[in-house]
């Protein structure tokens, strides 16, 4: 594996291993056990990715609606301070955690609202000037109850302010027309457009699709370095020489192996860098809905370095050893703002002189990598040079080839979710009944 | 149980028990066999909060703090317009848990950096005023690395601007003097007022005293009221006539019970409050490094409602049994805006018609319950009539209390934390080490 210069991330699984590990980790023959059964999902998707037969293969080498999302993000950011994004989900984590990117301090401000809470969500608003306010509407089904909800009461508050007609100010993504939905109607009424949601990617696969490039780009991002770093992603591991130098095969053995031979039951993931936080947010829906069907799947939890070592690491060392960590490492050794002890009297701080606040992370998540490793917690590192376009891209990309091979492994459909229809149906019930008790529901 | 007006917070936990959700569920026999065991931890507690023996339970009914505290935040909220809370785990969650539920509009803005990653550092600060920004640094034991290197490159900066002395602006919080600690040099340095941390509490523990309470009256909140919703909390359980009417004993005998009886490795906290979402953080800590130790303790998840119902639901529903979910529940029937559906043209939206967010919320929350109870899922409710000072802080109270008592169940010290000291003098060594090769930090 190269250094992350030459490829947008590398992947270091040694500490994973029962060889170096011991018993928490997982023996080379379970390991290359789990490699061999991926030899055929990875051809088969070297052969969709061929036929473009599954579109969330060919969207990162996609070029020719890069124009039309830069174009709808121009058109926003020069009308708008801030821009409220409605959706919830996969609607709203991919943009999120790409927005995260941005440092572009003449971008309008994204508030993700993904929640109906009526407190949480006057709250968020009652800072904007409605006049001075976008909105982008994004739900693929059109019919998502909390984002039609939302937007039936953000909508009519946002044309009623500003000179400039709402048609300018926002935008709806959702599946392309057929069925007139009740997000596509609500469009109509205000003359908003509406890009198309890409038909045949759910919501968690669609980050690097207009779903997320949209907001990226209102941030302020290269959109183009998001997906070409994501090609890099695709490249490594569909045209890896063997399974074992897949990283996204290398990574779905692991998280199978570990949970069938080392009874691993949750996954950790904890990026050091701020900027990349969300992305385990992100990574914990695609995770959690892709597999957790038939009694299958880990539990993903999202974590966040240094600060998960004051929170949660006493019980990653010496809790049930059911855990298999992710760390998302930077490289930040020399960089940000020189520790001066002088202020402090130095004494007992030799630790810090003459360091950066850099300095300081790159020793924490080394030394939090070690000691895992140490106490028999297998952990997996990823490395990036940097928090950009092209190592989220390519992160973003990683995760969804490991959590489409896992599915494999488990024998599960990874682009359904249908435990949760259930819960839709009964909140629409309740909703109904309230007309005969109007503003009551009974407890459960 | 009575009606949430009359208490702070209702239990219910009916959807616990095998009698109601089947075989996930807690046997009675199971179920009252802990809560027996129960019986002398409880006694010991209210024999400790008779003598004063642990101080924890002694902060709720404090009255004698609660004025310097006031003062301190009425100091720094008439001469700054954004203060940088520096601290990490204990020093930090509580008191950005607390800050949440500030509606208060001319309070400053509160900006907790928890994290050393110097791009997310730089990135929190680029937008403030030095010569308009406070801080509080909180660090019990003077000498946390991540802290006092934030400290020590902040609070230079914040010195060289302003008219005001950072004297005027700035507090630090940390334990009574005594050692001479980095952080009180500095202190003493700047001339910055220190408030004792109160000695016998360890940071998880300490939401309730000047930790959690001065970001609490910052950010405008009754202080006076979050301790008289824990002083009610605290007669709830330990003031009880039984174990099983105690609802942190009854909550520890669940988490405990199922984790013994019915291989419940993980817990899920879901509030269905925006403003109490942050509590389920601050939670995460209290349980993992309480309970965390021995091969103890299930994994705390961080979970907010509605949004994870379009993230880990599926999970929930249909992997494996292995979670017990504590769902907090608000009362929003009724409130918050009324949804028209005329725009979006009503096809389809009979559900909506009529309703307010606040509504749709209500409905969200119940049917996710009784989807989860169906499933067979065991699915504890706490009820709160909405999220403000006197609930919030009652919930923290019943929390640190169940979590004492599960430690006792579990035979493990709730308050300390060895196996995290490695990590921290690792840290350090790697520090010192890269005096030989400034800049650089070998692989691990």
């Amino acid at each position: 594996m190269g250094s992350p210069s030459a490829m947008p991330y590398a992947q270091d699984i040694d500490a994973c291993l029962a060889e170096t590990v011991g018993a928490g980790g997982i023996g080379r023959d379970a390991l290359d056990g789990a490699l061999a059964r991926l030899a055929r999902p990875l051809a088969r998707l070297r052969a969709a990715r061929a036929e473009s037969t599954l579109p969330l293969l060919a969207v990162p080498a996609r070029t020719d609606d890069l124009a039309g999302i830069e174009d709808a993000a121009a058109r926003l950011r020069q009308s708008v301070a801030d821009i409220v994004v409605l959706g919830t989900g996969g609607s709203s984590l991919g943009g999120a955690t790409l927005a995260a990117l941005g440092t572009d301090a003449a971008a309008p401000r994204l508030h993700f609202l993904d929640n109906v809470d009526p407190d949480g969500f006057e709250q968020a608003l009652a800072g904007l000037d409605p006049a001075r306010t976008g909105a982008l509407v994004v739900s693929k089904s059109g019919t998502t109850a909390e984002t039609v909800a939302q937007a039936l009461v953000l909508l009519p508050r946002l044309a009623a302010a500003g000179k400039d007609a709402l048609a300018a100010r926002a935008i709806v993504i959702s599946d392309p027309a057929g069925t007139v939905t009740p997000i596509r109607r609500l469009a109509a009424h205000y003359g908003i457009p509406v890009m198309d949601h890409e038909p045949g990617i759910g919501g968690r696969f669609a980050a690097l699709t207009n779903v997320g490039l949209l907001p990226a780009a209102i941030a302020g991002l290269d959109v183009g370095a998001v997906r070409e770093g994501a090609v890099e992603a695709l490249a490594m591991t569909l045209e890896a020489p063997s399974p074992a130098e897949a990283p996204a095969a290398l990574g779905a053995a692991l998280a199978v192996g570990l949970a069938e031979e080392a009874g691993i039951a949750a996954t950790v993931l904890m990026p050091y860098l701020d900027r990349l936080a969300p992305l385990a947010l992100w990574y914990r829906q695609l995770w959690a809905e892709s597999l957790g069907k038939d009694g299958h799947g880990t539990t993903p939890n999202a974590a966040r370095g240094t600060v998960d070592q004051h929170s949660q690491l006493q019980l990653w060392l010496a809790g049930p050893r059911d855990k298999m960590f992710t760390l998302i490492l930077g490289a930040p050794e020399g960089t940000g703002p020189a520790i001066d002890t002088a202020p402090a009297g130095g004494d007992g701080l030799d630790y810090l002189a003459g360091r950066t606040m850099g300095d300081l992370l790159a020793a924490e998540q080394r030394a939090t990598a070690e000691t895992l490793a140490r106490a028999g917690r297998p952990v997996r590192l990823l490395r990036v040079a940097r928090a950009e376009e092209r190592s989220l891209g390519a992160l973003m990309m990683h995760f969804m080839l490991e959590t489409i091979l896992a599915a494999d492994l488990l024998g599960v459909d990874p682009f359904d979710q249908p435990a949760v229809e259930e819960g839709k149906r009964l909140a629409r019930d309740y909703l109904a009944r309230m007309g005969a008790e109007p503003g009551k529901v009974e407890a459960p």
